[in-house]
């Protein structure tokens, strides 16, 4: 056991919206806030009723500011939905639900996006504003919009994710705009400085890809001097939410924690996944990985701490 | 008294906001719906929290769908506040009020905004989801902006009317945009259908001038066959509602039913005010106008109803 000194523990965190939020809490938890460095995934970010919405930023900063809805995973606590039935009744598109409340963030968001302010401004002022210190940060000011190839013809990922509920077979996945788009400067700073950089237990090819698509992020990561540990989604060949174990199987990659392993090879160190699965813990050393077998699902807050707390030593454990 | 046949009656009205939406109100009681054409002030509309806001033109659409609030004179009856509250919370700006009902109506036009569509279009998708079957159109598409100088600088209109409440001194009025603005074209065919041409008793300086600015449009009216009708927002030197009389004081006008007819003398065949104003109807009828002088105030859909059937039997009584 080593000793871990959490006071100066820098850690960077690529990070999706559930999985990615709960890891997050977790390590919040664990290292002041001024060293916790969050990168979140905007290729699911969209315009819906003229708003500018941002699922994967919102999800982590209403889960850090304690305003998150625990039983829907997304939004917020103590929503109402007054406008979202005014809109109903006016016929309006209701596939996607913003509450009131939810509604107020994505105003500003929206009003600032209109004159022309980045995007990562923006996440560092609502984040002041929801009393988050922890420096959450969109990949990029860019646009990058994940687009599905299926059965069902091209489609945006909203369309996809929220109003076919997953359904369509997935061919391809693309992340348009990426190959012209710059990851955030303060994000390869932060990488550059980081002790620990985590993979949280997001979809792979949803949250993490397009991030790690972003020109030469992929390869910064691999180079810096900390290590970079994964942790995986699935349990036992199953998606703890989402789509992922259904994605991996129609993009023939095998939809198990060694799946994932071997998707994120490239720039991984290490591999937490759960201790259901650890009877592959070898397929997945033998990809050139420490591994930790431990329980990955996170129901409670005591769980996102004693697994960021894990993920921690283990990754520093070299 | 003449015989009238409602029935086939075509009018025209020009509006504003609150004393526009009562006298449409009115009329709306006494013509068939598809024989209404109201033309709504746009120069008041503005960006607000992202959102693409029209005043006028959802003051007249929610009261002809009887949703609009009676105790406000704007916005929807049996509102709810949620968004607004967070937005409070995030520090975000609170001086304009958006009801949460109000708020979906908004979005929807934002969102037909940002893919393009022209304001008119959007209304009449707006007022067929709302049930309005009354031909309700925005003056112009083209971006048209009431910017007053005053002695606190150049203040568009909702800075000066809802955030700084008239208070500041205006030594003149412009309508940013308007010289490049074309009237809507189904508003001139209305004119040149039209049996009565009615300006309502709106702000002439802010809700009524703004749309008589449009390249040809106070022509076209004053060269209709209909008679034109306008009719005093001022009673006895007050205005019933806004800054009229501060206004045209400020201006160097008469701030009195007087200086209204003076001032939208150039298209006006006919005068309504009220009767407490009588003595002044023969200054009126130098002008060379027909005066009828009534009660002009509005408290009650009965007194709607009243005084629009007394403008139209004073209109077509020639």
């Amino acid at each position: 056991m080593i000793e871990i000194n959490f006071e100066s523990l820098k850690i960077v965190v690529l990070a999706g919206g559930v999985g990615g939020s709960k890891m997050v809490n977790g390590l919040a938890q664990l290292v002041p806030p001024e060293n916790l460095f969050i990168v979140a995934n905007t290729a699911d970010d969209f315009e819906h009723l003229g708003l500018c919405i941002s699922p994967d930023l919102d999800t982590i900063m209403y889960t850090l500011a304690g305003v998150n809805n625990l039983k829907t995973g997304w939004g917020r606590a103590d929503e109402t939905w007054q406008t979202m039935e005014a809109v109903q009744q006016l016929n309006g598109p209701t596939w996607f639900n913003v509450g009131d409340k939810d509604l107020a963030n994505n105003l500003l968001r929206t009003q600032w996006r209109r004159q022309s302010y980045p995007l990562s401004w923006i996440t560092a002022q609502l984040c002041r504003r929801f009393g988050v210190k922890q420096t959450l940060m969109p990949m990029t000011d860019s646009p990058v919009q994940t687009i599905l190839h299926t059965d069902q013809g091209k489609l945006a990922f909203q369309d996809y994710f929220v109003r076919r509920r997953c359904q369509p077979v997935v061919s391809k996945i693309e992340y348009e705009g990426v190959a012209q788009a710059e990851a955030n400067r303060e994000i390869l700073n932060a990488i550059r400085l980081a002790d620990l950089i985590v993979l949280a237990p997001s979809n792979p090819l949803l949250s993490l890809d397009p991030i790690l698509a972003l020109p030469g992020l992929a390869r910064l990561i691999k180079a810096a001097a900390a290590p970079v540990i994964g942790i995986s989604p699935l349990i036992g060949g199953k998606a703890v939410r989402g789509p992922a174990a259904k994605l991996m199987w129609e993009l023939d990659m095998e939809p198990s924690p060694v799946g994932v392993a071997q998707h994120l090879w490239h720039v991984l160190s290490g591999f937490v996944m759960d201790s259901v699965d650890r009877l592959h813990r070898s397929r997945v050393e033998a990809l050139g990985m420490r591994v930790l077998c431990t329980g990955v699902l996170m129901t409670s807050l005591e769980d996102q701490a004693r697994l960021a707390a894990e993920v921690v030593e283990f990754g520093l454990a070299r």
